[in-house]
Formats: C-alpha cells, sequence, structure tokens
C-alpha cells in the first residue's frame, strides 16, 4: 500500500502584503475590491473578504517596497501544527515562533527554499461582525457588501523561485501539499507548479524567477462569486483607473477564469472564479504539462503579454 | 486538545438511482441532462458528468419502483478503507463486502440507521474518454458536452430517516463526515442535518421522514458550472416538458442555488450551483437554524410547496 | 395595403413616484438601487441610473400616500409631440401645457382612460456628468457605481384599469403604441396587455383593476446588466431587509426575468433583465394568453402570491 | 425644427455568406452554433436561430470563395419599401427587383458605395416551428435548442469599403439609418462607422478597406443570451476545434461583449452579447473616436491581433 496522504494542513489563511503607498493600498481593497478592515498593529491594517471566516485573510503593511510579507497556512489540528514543526525541524528547516500575531494563536516561521516566509498556526480567531456589518443568513461571516468588486474570500499566491522541483518537493513532503499540475520544458526543467491543501485545484503556486531574486511575489488571488462577477470586476477597474494588465480570460492551467491587476502598491493581484472545479480525487494524479502545450497560450488563445513574464515584487533593488 | 478530525473519507463517488421506467431515464439523464453513458451490467446503465474524474457517479437500475440504490463513498486510501470498515464493525453494524462492481475495487456495504444501503471503497477506475470524447484541456476528464443542461458532476444526495439525530451521530462515529449546519425544533427535535467529506459545505443530507417507511431518498444532487447554468436549465426543462417542481432559488440552509425536477422514473433530482461556497476551516462549528428561522422560507422568501415535504421515492429491497 | 404604425413616440422618459417616506425612499434609491441624484424642486428629488442618457429617469416626491404621479414618454421629434398632442385633442382627450418641468422642455399632461396622468415631451435635457462620475468611456453616460444593485436604466411602469381593452385600445390609436402581448378570459375580459414604442417587448402595461379605483399603480420597473445581477440583488435586498416579494423567476409572458420587492413608500419596484429578447419584427402579431394558460404560472412553475393580485399603490383609501 | 428621423428600415433580416466549404459549414452553424436548418435552395441552405422570426437569418451558398453573398434590411411597412427603393433610384443607384427569394417577397438589391450587395424586402414568411421544434412559451418563435453554443439571433454584418465616411453618408440619406458611433483618426479619415436602424445600437458597420478591394466582408455576427452564454461558447469552441481569433472580451466602442471564429468557410464570426445595451435616445448624438482613443484598445485593454486587421472574406462576384 501507498503511504497516506498527509493532511495536517487545512488551508490558506492569510497572506501580508507590503506596500509603499500604504493608504492607497487601503483605499484599494477597501473601496474598490469591498473587503472590510477588521484591525491594526503597528503598521499593518488587517482585512477580509465577506467569506473568509477568520479575522482577517489579508495584511497590509507599508514598507520601503510592495512584495509578499509572509503568507500563512492554518493546520487542521493543534496536532497537526505539532507534527508539521517537528517534519520542519527534522528536514534541518530554521523555524521560529511568533506569538504575537493579531487574530490568531502562536505561528510557526519557515522560509521556503525560494527564500519566502511561511507561517504555520492553528488557533485562530473567528470573525464576529458588528451589527451593521451582520449578515441576513447565519451560515454566512459577514454581511454581502454590495460595493466594489465584492471580493468573497482569499484564494491562493503565486511566487516565484529558482528552484521550483526543490520548492515542491519541500512543501510536498514537508507540509504534506499535494501537486495538481505542473509544467515541465524539454530540457526537464520544471518552470511552474500548484499544489492543493484543499479540495480547490491549488492553494498556491510557483514559477520560475527569471533573474535569480530570492523571495519574490507574482501575485495573490482573490475569489469571486462567478464569471459574471469578474467581468463586472473589469468594468469597475475601468472606471477606477487601475490598471488591468491581462484578462479576463480562462487559464488552461487549473482552467481559472482570471483578471489581473496592479494594486497601487504596485503587487498584482489576481480575480478568479475558481470555485466550480473541484478536485475531490484524494489521489488525484498530477498533471505535466510540455512546452509545447504551453506554447499554445491560455485556453481560449491568448498571449499573456510580457509583463506577465517580468513584472514580480519586490523589484530587483 | 480535542480529538482530531477523521479524514478517511475522501468524497461522495457515485449514487445507484432505481426506475421503473429505465429506458426513459437513461434518455433524460443523457439527453437532457447531458450525461455520458460509460457501461451496462446487469439491469444497471452507468453514466458519469463531464467533470467526474471516475468511471461513473451514476448507476441507474431498471426496477419496480423509484428510489436509491445505495450510495457510495470512495475512501482516501486504502488504510482508510480498512479503518472505516473495523469502526463499522466495531459499532455492530453488518458489513458486506462486494467484489464484483463495475468500475472500482472491494467495495463494503452495510444500512445506516435509516434503512439506506451504502458503500465504502477505495480503488476505482479512472475515466478514459474515448477519442470523440476527449478534452481540448487536458486537466478535464472529458470533453464539454455542449447537450442539454451539460451536467458536471455528481454533488450530494438527501435521504430521509426517522431519528435523524441518530443518523448524524452514526456518520460522525463511524466514516468521520463532520456536520456542517441542521435544523432543530423547539421540542428538541432534530429535523434536518448536512454533513460533508470535502470542502462542499455538504455531500449528504438527511430530513425526517414523515411517514416512518424506511430507507427513501428525498433527492439526488447535480453540480452544474454556475446560477446562469441553472437558470438555462430551468428553460431546457421547461422545454423538454420535465416537471419543475420548485426553483431556480436558493436555500437559506447551505445557501445553495438550486432547481428540483422529477426524472422519468419518479425521482426528484436537484440541479445545484455549491461551488461558489466552500468550507474551508477544518473545525467549522455547526449552523443550526431553529424552527422561527425556517418558517421564514429560502433565502429570498420562496416557501417549497407541499410536495416538497411529501414527495419522496421508496426505499431498496 | 394596411395602414403604416405611428412611430412617434420614441421611448418612456421617466416616471414620478409618490411617497409618504421620502427621505427613506431616497436612500433606498441611492444607496440599496445605486441610482444618483440629479436635481431637486419642490417636494422632489429627481435620480436616475448609470445609463439613462436624460437628466433623470426618477422623479421622487414626497406625499401623503404612495402612488403614481406621473408616467412620461418622449416623442422622437418635435412634429411628432405636435401630432401626438393634436391626436389626442381630436379624440376629445383633455391636455394641459407644463412649461416648469425640470430637465426637459414642455410637457403635455393627459389622464389615460384608467385614471393615470400622462405626459408627452421631447426637448430634454442630456445628462452632463460631474467629473467624479465621468465613465471611462465615452459612449456611456455615467460612470458603473459598483454600489448596491446598480441599477442600469428604467424599463417600464404597470398600472391597474378598469377597462384594459378601452385603455389598449387609447394607447394604440393615440400614441401609437403597438400591442405585443395581452390577456383574455374565456368570458372574453381582456385582462392584461403590454405595449411597446421600442425594440423592447413592452414599455408600459396594464392589468385589470380589481377594485374600482382609479389611477392605481401595479409597478415600476428598472433593468439591470444581467440575470446574475438580478440574483446578486436579491442578496443586496435580503441583507438591506428590503421585502422581497416575489422571484427572482422568468414570466411566461415577455418572458421577463424578474424581481419584486417594495421601496420603503410601498411602491412596488421590479427589477428585470429584459434587454436579451427584443421584437424587431415591425408588424409583430399581438399573442394573447388564454385563461388556461394564465393558470400554469410564471415561466419555471411559480405562483405569485395573493399579494401580487391585491397590493397595489395608491391604497384603497 | 430639423428634419424628421426616417424609420423606414425595421432591422436587418438576412446575410448571405458564402463558403468553399459548404457541407462543412452547414454543419459548423447547425450543430456547434445550435441553429436549425429551415429550407434549401439551389447551392444554398437556410439557418436560422431560435429567436429569428422570420423563416431563417442565415442563407449558406456554396462557392469558389468565402465573403458576404448579401445582406438583407426589412422595412418597417410596403409603404417605406416604395420610399427606400424611390430614394435610392432618385440618388442614381441601379436597383433590381428579385421576386423569386425564398421565404419572402419581393427583393430590392443594389450595391453600396464600398461595392456590398444590398437588399430591400418587406413582405416576409413567419416561422412556423414543426412540432417537435414548437417552443413551451408561445411567444417564442422556436425552441430553445440547449445544443452547441445556443445561437440566439442574428444581430449585425461588419464590412470593409473604401471611403468609409461615403458609404455611412449613402446609408444615412438613402435608407434612414442613424449613426451612433464612428472613428476618425487625426487627419481627418473617417475609419470606422457603425449604423442601426433599431434601438440596438448598431445593425451593421463598416470599417476601412485597407488593401482597395471591394466588397469584403470583416464578420457577420450573431446574439447570444448573455456573457456567461459567450463564455460557455468559448469552451465549446475549444471542444469544437474552431479557431478563436479574439476574445472573449469587451469593445470599447459600443462596449460589445465579443468573441470571434472562424467558420469553416474562412469567414469571421462574431457572436457577441448586444443586449443589455440599448439606444433609447431617438436623437442620440454620435460618438466620434479619436486616434488616440482607439490606441488605447479594447475596453479592458486587449490588444486585438495582426489578423484582425488583415483578414477579411472576398466580395461575391
Amino acid at each position: 500500500m501507498p503511504p497516506e496522504p498527509i493532511m495536517d494542513v487545512a488551508h490558506l489563511g492569510h497572506v501580508e502584503l507590503l506596500t509603499p503607498k500604504p493608504e492607497d493600498s487601503r483605499r484599494f481593497f477597501t473601496e474598490v475590491m469591498g473587503m472590510t478592515e477588521s484591525g491594526q498593529q503597528g503598521d499593518s491594517v488587517f482585512l477580509r473578504g465577506w467569506d473568509d471566516y477568520e479575522r482577517y485573510s489579508l495584511q497590509l503593511t507599508g514598507a520601503a517596497t510592495s512584495g509578499l510579507g509572509h503568507a500563512a497556512f492554518r493546520t487542521r489540528s493543534p496536532q497537526a501544527l505539532e507534527r508539521r514543526v517537528a517534519a520542519l525541524l527534522a528536514d534541518g528547516v530554521a523555524v521560529a515562533r511568533h506569538d504575537d500575531s493579531l487574530g490568531h494563536g502562536p505561528g510557526f516561521r519557515f522560509r521556503d527554499p525560494a527564500g519566502h516566509l511561511i507561517e504555520l498556526y492553528h488557533a485562530t480567531e473567528w470573525y464576529e461582525a458588528p451589527p451593521e456589518r451582520r449578515p441576513a443568513l447565519k451560515n454566512q461571516p459577514e454581511r454581502y457588501p454590495a460595493r466594489g468588486v465584492n471580493l468573497r474570500r482569499l484564494d491562493h499566491f503565486n511566487t516565484l523561485g529558482p528552484d521550483v522541483r526543490a520548492a515542491r518537493e519541500f512543501y510536498q513532503r514537508n507540509l504534506g501539499l499535494r501537486c495538481t499540475e505542473r509544467i515541465e520544458l524539454d530540457s526537464g526543467l520544471e518552470t511552474g507548479m500548484w499544489l492543493t491543501a484543499t479540495n480547490k485545484s491549488y492553494d498556491m503556486a510557483m514559477g520560475r524567477e527569471p533573474d535569480g531574486i530570492p523571495g519574490r511575489l507574482h501575485h495573490v488571488t482573490f475569489a469571486l462569486d462567478s464569471r459574471e462577477a469578474i467581468l463586472q470586476a473589469a468594468d469597475t477597474f475601468l472606471e477606477a483607473g487601475v490598471h488591468i494588465e491581462n484578462g479576463p480570460h480562462k487559464h488552461a492551467i487549473q482552467q481559472t477564469f482570471f483578471l489581473y491587476v496592479y494594486e497601487p502598491g504596485g503587487n498584482r493581484i489576481e480575480l478568479a472564479h475558481s470555485g466550480a472545479r473541484l478536485v475531490l480525487a484524494p489521489d488525484w494524479k498530477t498533471i505535466t504539462w510540455t512546452e509545447a502545450e504551453r506554447n499554445k497560450g491560455q485556453a481560449w488563445g491568448l498571449q499573456l503579454g510580457e509583463s506577465f513574464r517580468t513584472h514580480a515584487t519586490p523589484p530587483s533593488r
């Protein structure tokens, strides 16, 4: 019998975005994206989509540059958290405990092989909506905002790394994430991988870093309700003067219906409708895309422009 | 520390529907629902939605009456299957091994406390599309049919039971299913419960059997891509002369966008768009609906008619 | 050769709604419906959807009761206005000239046979968006609001009259409106009619007044972009505590996808997606629905509740 | 007073497409597009969308090359037909009467200044659905097919001409079409124009012919029900191996949500959702787009590729 899957990581909990324009970024995420502010601490403001059950899913931190502060996964149980920390330590990874995070219990932070700061935690604060944000249906954390693009919840994050294969094996080995799709060039070089902890077909992804810079972020993705909502969002961005980089269109890989924009701090943000497609198979067979298949462009033929390959945050310094 | 969640059941794999009009039912599921036929055995024909990864998700069996033949859950691993069978036996449940099922390995069958025949299995046959049904994107099991309502995949089944609370506890204890929502009347009587094995907010549900008949089926539900697809389906049903019982509308419980029809054999079939809402919390706190809340009707005020409370299809024998 | 169609009325321009709760109604139409305020005069505030090209499409007037103040059609030309006024006078209708209307030139007002105050005008003020409401695309009158239900434009109004047939013939004879659909009971009584001046399948409608009260309003309808937008609106209404009376569902007559709510002043408001269906035939053959056909309910089987037949504004006094 | 608008042309009735692969084209329009065959005559097969009220909207003619055979407008009345023919003759245009057209009465054909063959007619055959194609709702010409992309109706055609301004003035002067939008380069050269006879914002369009070839077709456009239906169509085309040239995306001009493909005969076909936006103003002020505005690309930033400027199908001879 094959070894059993590790089910210790429950889902992506939140990401921290750095921004050199914190006030503009905050306004973008509340007014245009329709998020709710749910906390403040130091240089950070905390934000949430109306269907995020935890206190927040986005930490926005004023900084000298844009980029990914950290990304945090919630484990399925306290025991699962202990097991994953033990596995990381056994793998020779330096892990640091953080006790002062807003909204959740002890976090254990480490760098992935590509240089990104990743956190694991379990204990968390469930969002309690104040009266004016209380929803009509009690199985929903917060009122539907009817404002901006009505961002629903955090979906995934996508980074760049110099050695995608090593990073993938690191996440599979230590966190138990499962690889649903990947890209392998004719040379055997792995240039992209998509990992999941859930029935969503991915919760994180990584592409190949072209410039050897550690820890860069490609984008953070939030989920909307429907493809129609993403088309409406495109109009909302157009009216708000937000730069639309690509889309709406459908990725061939993962079949995500996507729209990419830049938030005022320079980070690329994706809106996606990924809900219709679920990976239910517990033993899903990784799909490997070849160089020739990748050259066909996106599902309906769109070729993503140059900036999609070159723009990542933080910028080279 | 609380006990860890049991993650042994991966997802609902297939349901067997009995029909006194097998040929009409087969035509309904292929031509109107857009399913593909993928096998035949004895009195059964096997069908699948274009996004079901296993060989089939629906077994349609000619019989004297309509009703649920059985429902089958796939476990996460062979070990998980062994554990669940052992747990059932330890709980005093009679379990029978079946080795001759089309499309999957050994299945272990038992009756739930409400009299329904349930099966657990792990080994399964992945669907291999013949050339003419091969999809353009290789991360998809089968070509999008562009026919009828374009049913995507099996979603859940909903039965009736005389003691909903006992049945819920049975599934929680023996299969590790998690209860996301339930109904409890002012008298303390539990009249509905929704259980999940996945990040979908439910994979099975049970309401209270009003007439003391064991093993009745309320409905089987299939997923469509979007709410717009469900509106289109309503028109397709209207044109095909299919009886629409309720909807399209949105349930308050689980917030499912739904449409109920009767297939020619008399079984109630629901089309749902459940993908947008996911339960990511590993420790989701069960939502309990009160009698007063239930009396408000569905999310936007619809009152389901009398037949929704009285029509159910008889037990397998 | 048959007589040529009269093309003098271009479209419905605006409606005036009376409300005993002017401030609540104003807040409803701006915050929940997403309209823009574009003027004030006496007890009236003037509002518009983002795709209404004229200064306003809704005049909201504080009054002792709810109800229809008046409804105004814009003619295709000044000459067309003269011809219609002359036709009305020749038909023995009393017509009064109004010169002081906000936003448009001379209006000619008269009562239709059912007692509603109707106005014809041609000269009009095109909406000029202030800088902060200026759209990104210059072929659009105003910025898409991304607020509330994002009401697009006025669509039609629906009244009650004691003699529907007489009212229909009045509008056909004097205004040149074309009847696309109507209801005739087995007794020969006409109980509903839908008239158009455009390629929309109706711009006004009238049902049979059950209580002999003159001039009652059944509802005013605004258009949204898509059926999905109407489903989103249902959630927005649910969250805002707005009473949803019926829908979302699809009418059999005219096939309109509809949602009915009550605004705070008590007037019934319909949101509709009527854009997909156009009547292009210049000689469209009126569809007459029989009593038996009407008894089937709406397109997908919904039976509209009692209030739909009894609630109309102003209420009986 | 300004002159009154000419309302003699009611709408675009049908287009004739030439195809060197008549059988492949026929299969494409029936199986992939979901049209119904409603007649045959000589080398032509006649097809219709389920909401076209006339017998057909597309004549498909086997020929040596692809291209536009002719395009036909239906007038509002017999008198209107006489007036338009008289106007053309008075303008020095050669007009030829055709009496043998399938499905409609006498047609009057002429060349527009760009060399396209245009027809005017009034008498027409309303489609009578055979029993198996009869719709559930009698205000609809034909059953919703639930097949392929479920094409609803003909929308418009778009040609190329060496002198766009002259062509526009010809259609305005002789047919009374109204210009809703146009493109004028900094040099004063008119390079695009959109004309309407209805409340749709255009029924025909013309771009500048780059190669001096008379009578070329850029594309023929059919309407679908919703933007979601167009996204579904993109998947259907992907699965059917149909070449997608551009989209789905939103045009800045006219704000049409579009998808361009090539049918097997080589003609470019557009699917559009144009129904949500209506031009109701009888005196709509033509929007003129500048060179700088055009360089911004489509509404959400897409740059149409080279083939969109170079691929066009040859003239009828």
